[in-house]
């Protein structure tokens, strides 16, 4: 790795989302026959159908990979995203957030096409959340669109399962991918959901068993990936195949797996729950900044523990306060 | 008053406006040369300057009287909402949340023209909220907008001062209130800010002396509005003016003048001000609901009270619980 010349310590690739925060109850759930804490892609006459049932929302920026660069630049690194929206309402608003989270948004809003991708998240009253996402123009990511030198010249290359879906994307995402790796650079990816893994399992053993560095996941989805029936069990397959594995477990804390070493790392505790969207997100921003940074492994975990504790407690994905005053209050670095 | 065969209960009048929120600190204010607690007009230009500049920030549905409306349903009684958005995604949200407040919206959204409204509101630590509204579609309500049978057929209508802008509007709304007052239905009235009160002084004091029955406003508009130098001349001046006065002061309560009687109310104490918009609309929704109800005019007050208690320790100016279920719980009506 070299920190020296570099456009930015992270480069995220993933879903430009708007998201849709309602509080529901569990019967809201039931009737759109809606799996709680999984995300559901939805087309625009679904997504339409559930949002009418929605009670008065709020609106807010998401998209995982963007919720962990904006956690990323909260902490104090730099960070772009390469993520597309539509030249409309909802396109400006994600423009403008993220550019005022202190993310560069590397990506030119498409003037044609389908409108901006939205995640209806429905919040139950346990703090879950359960999201049905019309991912609209977020979905088609063209090789065009990436910014080969800032991708070349970046030290980490973070990518969101979620917007693995569409050919012409998985290419588009595969290239940016070599190039981290030819120059010499770091590639991290999150799992994001067992429906992803279940869906796209070939083509991610392939991508774990190549250019991937850095994988995050909760247990289920590491389960899923390696077909093991144990985490114990997954955590020796997983120490083969990628040089850190992180492992969450909401309540339970974190794994570290890394060089045949495992680290567990606690939760933060926190006294309410509120809205537990972006905990996993805000965990990777924690320990791609810790790696920026070239902390030591438990020190990185504890500082993704500390972001996902922090977002939990408020509605919402992407921090609302400082996470860097937060850090250097906290942890003794 | 007649409650037999009424459409609604209340039906609103106002700005159908978005507020996009953040929180800002009081260099921002300077910055941008605002002055706090004050809302002031600005073209879609400024509006985006000011935006640019804004940290992440949320969307959620707003304007004075659609606050008031949804109030008055949370607490449970029959609304309807006259404000007009353009047919785009902030105006597809407006719809959505007011609808799913309980709210029945009444106007067709705009084909063509301005984009739908938006406010930035900027809260500073102190809880205090500075206003910066682009009017677009909003600002221009015809005559054929407004549903006479509708508005004639329910027991009150209820206009804010802000919408009173342009000479189309400015008729519009003094047919609807010729026709609530033909049909023998009382017209309730907000003065919204000083500066309206300023700019539309002699306008408003015809509006007062004649169809209005129910004022809503803060001693510094009264002041502005009467032109008296003390509360107590604005008090004994607004009596011989219209059957109900409500004089709201933040949190020294606020006052009911009403047939040469003055009550004082208390206001509720709440722990922290987490953002103040909102808590003149719940007043007033508090209030009308009472009003709706027969109440006695203290107890409308103590509603009143308690509904703008409950929208300031939120971000955002729409109740996010139950008003009926906490007014239930406190007052013992």
């Amino acid at each position: 790795m070299n920190n020296l010349d570099s456009s930015y310590d992270v480069v995220g690739i993933g879903n430009a989302i708007v998201d849709v925060i309602s509080h529901e109850n569990e019967e809201f759930l039931l009737r759109h026959d809606l799996v709680k804490n999984s995300m559901s892609l939805v087309d625009e006459q679904t997504a339409l159908a559930i949002y009418n049932d929605m009670r008065p929302a709020i609106q807010t920026s998401g998209g995982s990979a963007a919720n962990t660069m904006a956690g990323i630049a909260s902490l104090g690194a730099s960070t772009g995203y390469i993520g597309k929206v539509r030249n409309d309402q909802l396109g400006e608003l994600f423009v403008h957030d993220i550019e005022a989270a202190g993310v560069d948004h590397l990506v030119a809003p498409a003037s044609t096409g389908l409108p901006t991708a939205r995640s209806m998240v429905l919040v139950t009253p346990d703090g879950a959340r359960t999201m049905n996402t019309f991912l609209g123009a977020s979905s088609t990511l063209y090789t065009e669109d990436i910014d080969t030198e800032k991708v070349a010249t970046s030290n980490f290359l973070y990518c969101e399962g979620y917007i693995w879906d569409i050919e012409t994307t998985k290419n588009t995402i595969r290239l940016a991918m070599s190039i981290a790796k030819e120059a010499n650079r770091k590639v991290s990816f999150t799992l994001s959901d067992t429906f992803c893994v279940e869906r796209h399992h070939k083509e991610w053993l392939e991508l774990v068993a190549g250019p991937i560095d850095v994988l995050f996941g909760n247990e289920a989805e590491y389960l899923t990936l390696s077909g093991c029936n144990s985490i114990e069990d997954a955590v020796k397959w997983v120490s083969g195949q990628v040089e850190i594995a992180c492992i969450t477990e909401a309540h339970n804390g974190s794994t570290v797996v890394t060089e045949g070493q495992t680290i567990d790392i606690e939760a933060y505790p926190v006294e309410k729950v509120v809205d537990s969207t972006g905990a996993g997100d805000l965990y990777a921003a924690g320990f791609l900044y810790g790696l920026t940074k070239q902390y030591d492994f438990e020190t990185c975990g504890r500082i993704g523990s500390l972001a996902a504790a922090e977002v939990i407690t408020q509605t919402g994905a992407r921090p609302q306060s400082s996470l860097a005053e937060i850090v250097s209050t906290t942890l003794d670095l």
